[in-house]
């Protein structure tokens, strides 16, 4: 058995002056990841017929299977389906289920007429295997060349990822005999990387070759991971358990969880083996913190709802902090959040609340009072406890990092006191 | 006078196994095409040696400046530098003020005791030239080599920002003769991909050779892109307006914005225009049209707060919606949203109020209530309307669409109603 390759190709102007994010790739490389198929190598490109031609040749020198997203949309800078046509020396045919299908999305979801530039969708080349859209117009396509496998498919992620997950994942496995990768990742919180690896460095000295450990740090918490490759599934997850429980012995001061789940489905899952409840009152944050805890399914179980004061008058107004503490302490206090808190928790008859008042920046600012000062406070019916936290530098990463701490308070109250 | 040709490297494993998505790139291809410089390539490897050696070599042959993020970090995993150094046929020596930088930072900023390990990231290949990072303890490091120019920068998305924003972006235009890209870029909103294309065939046929026309589909709107390059930045600049203000005419039906703003960003604009607030009370979307209301600086002018009404007693409770309305016609239904727009409205004292209720999915659907039904209201003093969608699918991509569509709902009320 050898090792098996995945290159992904992504076409687009778009991607190359960075006006969308390439979120698919990441999506991709997991799913592959799961059956055994390592990614290798990924590339971006835009809608150039010779960049797009050259990424082919050299993606194809790199890897197995070679993926592809985008540029097969109904306009005229998509030029990625006659460019395959080419490469494969197909001729351009019609694929009968492919225009049945766009035509009943127009008769009957849409309900508009279709237009010539849309039936031109249900062309294909003629060596390709069409790997049906459900979601879209653009059908998938698979070719193969020289023992090396091309798949073509549209940008748009839930469509792409309808193809892959009916068509291409299950039958890769069919194609290669891919071996087995397996992961364990878990999350902690409170330790910087360098001291993490200070920590841990005998445990990582004395990993076996064939086991690696990554670091990834992201918003004031490290992840750790530990990867293993090889055939046998039964002995390499016996081993890689056993080297995880020890990882988790070496961090358990700072362990919050030892799945690869964001801080917000912890905090769910904690909710949810009390059956209990949580309200939140925002005023930095904007409802994040409420987006995040209802972003996943299910999420109704444990999460009632938000207060967003962002003007200080609905702060009063609806969540009693009073004037008084407004105008002298001021909006971004202690005794603001744990109001805040109290209120929220009894608005919503929860279990806990969790409350934020910050300055994000770039305005805002006083000399007492700078830029990522943030009061953080969590309730239940006994007590309320407050934080204020120091972060720094930017909007969105001040929004992204009070969100994450504010959760990771709450997540060791609810241990703490219960 | 050539055109300059930039190629992003992003190094890492997890970007490979897809455990984080790379934004950086799509950052800094942004920041580039200002200056003039196109993003030929873009290509993300692993930690792995051979891997990168061999993406230095391909780069260089592609661009005439190679961007490399990521791999710097204080642990074994990272291996860039070391390589960086051998690659250059430099010797690791320490620099000073990097030295004096990162004891500043554990002194004084953490307080914190430094270690060995963090004293390391000091030392730097005496081939390079070091570009000062103030945000953390990796230093940026510039080398040359046969006319191309290689940058080595921290992956932390707030530590590449500042090493590119100081250092790279007013160095480049020094070292290359750039050239002018410029760029144009409307929102349309209602009507497809394809449609739209035929709506402007005339004049996509007719755009000269060095102006080119992209779409970018996103969330059931459609931005179009024009983008021109050469020399001389007055008359290429007449000339795009030109096309631009044509482009403006043929599709003024569906013109959200005349800018590459997005949705919130746009209401925002309109609100501030006319000193109005608004607020929100939210079900489905569980804050998130909060949070885009409030992700921008200078929110609080016109966004006031919300109530996010996860669970049903909120929606009684704090919102007036009657219990019979629940039982009856229920949660997701057109007066549900009218009382809580209004209700919410009455609550903040705003000029206007979006709510919405709906089934995201993939739980809490029924017959007559399907995944992706979401009802939307909005109102002002004198009166409220209402509107259901129909979306299908991903809950994710439901949250995303709700709010888009709710936002573009208040802009087209904003506008018929002042």
């Amino acid at each position: 058995m050898n090792k098996t390759y995945a290159s992904i190709i992504t076409i687009g102007d778009e991607l190359l002056i960075g006006q969308v994010v390439d979120t698919n790739s990441s999506w991709i490389a997991q799913e592959l990841n799961k059956i055994g198929i390592l990614v290798k190598h990924r590339v971006a490109v835009g809608d150039v017929w010779e960049d797009i031609w050259a990424a082919l040749d050299e993606e194809s020198k790199k890897a197995d299977i070679i993926l592809i997203t985008g540029g097969l949309g109904p306009t005229a800078d998509d030029i990625t389906k006659p460019l395959l046509c080419k490469y494969f020396n197909g001729t351009m045919v019609i694929d009968q289920p492919t225009l049945d299908h766009i035509t009943h999305i127009f008769e009957e979801v849409l309900k508009r007429p279709m237009i010539e530039r849309n039936a031109k969708q249900a062309e294909v080349p003629d060596t390709c295997t069409v790997l049906k859209n459900d979601r879209g117009t653009a059908p998938g396509m698979l070719f193969k060349k020289e023992h090396k496998v091309f798949i073509s498919m549209p940008g748009v992620p839930h469509e792409m990822k309808f193809i892959m997950t009916n068509h291409v994942l299950p039958m890769l496995p069919e194609l290669y005999n891919t071996g087995v990768i397996l992961h364990r990742t878990l999350l902690t919180a409170g330790i910087g990387e360098s001291f993490l690896a200070e920590l841990i460095k005998d445990f990582e000295e004395s990993l076996p070759n064939h086991v690696k450990l990554a670091y990834l740090p992201n918003y004031g918490m490290v992840r750790l991971r530990l990867t293993t490759w090889g055939t046998d599934s039964t002995s390499l997850t016996k081993e890689l358990d056993d080297l995880f429980n020890t990882l988790k012995i070496n961090v358990k001061e700072y362990l919050v969880v030892d799945k690869d789940h964001p801080m917000e489905m912890v905090v769910g899952q904690l909710l949810n083996e009390r059956k209990q409840t949580v309200a939140t009152a925002e005023s930095c944050t904007g409802g994040y913190i409420a987006h995040l805890l209802s972003i996943h399914p299910g999420s109704s179980t444990f999460f009632t709802g938000t207060v967003v004061s962002y003007a200080n008058i609905i702060k009063e107004r609806m969540l009693d902090v009073s004037h008084e503490i407004l105008t002298t302490v001021g909006a971004v206090s202690e005794e603001t959040v744990i109001q805040m808190a109290k209120s929220v928790r009894e608005l919503m008859h929860t279990d806990y609340a969790i409350s934020v008042s910050g300055i994000m920046g770039p305005g805002g600012a006083t000399d007492e009072k700078p830029v990522g000062l943030v009061w953080v406070a969590i309730a239940d019916k006994d007590k309320c406890i407050a934080k204020a936290f120091h972060f720094r530098f930017d909007r969105r990463r001040n929004i992204e990092l009070t969100a994450t701490n504010a959760l990771n308070m709450l997540r060791k109250f609810i241990l703490e006191n219960s």
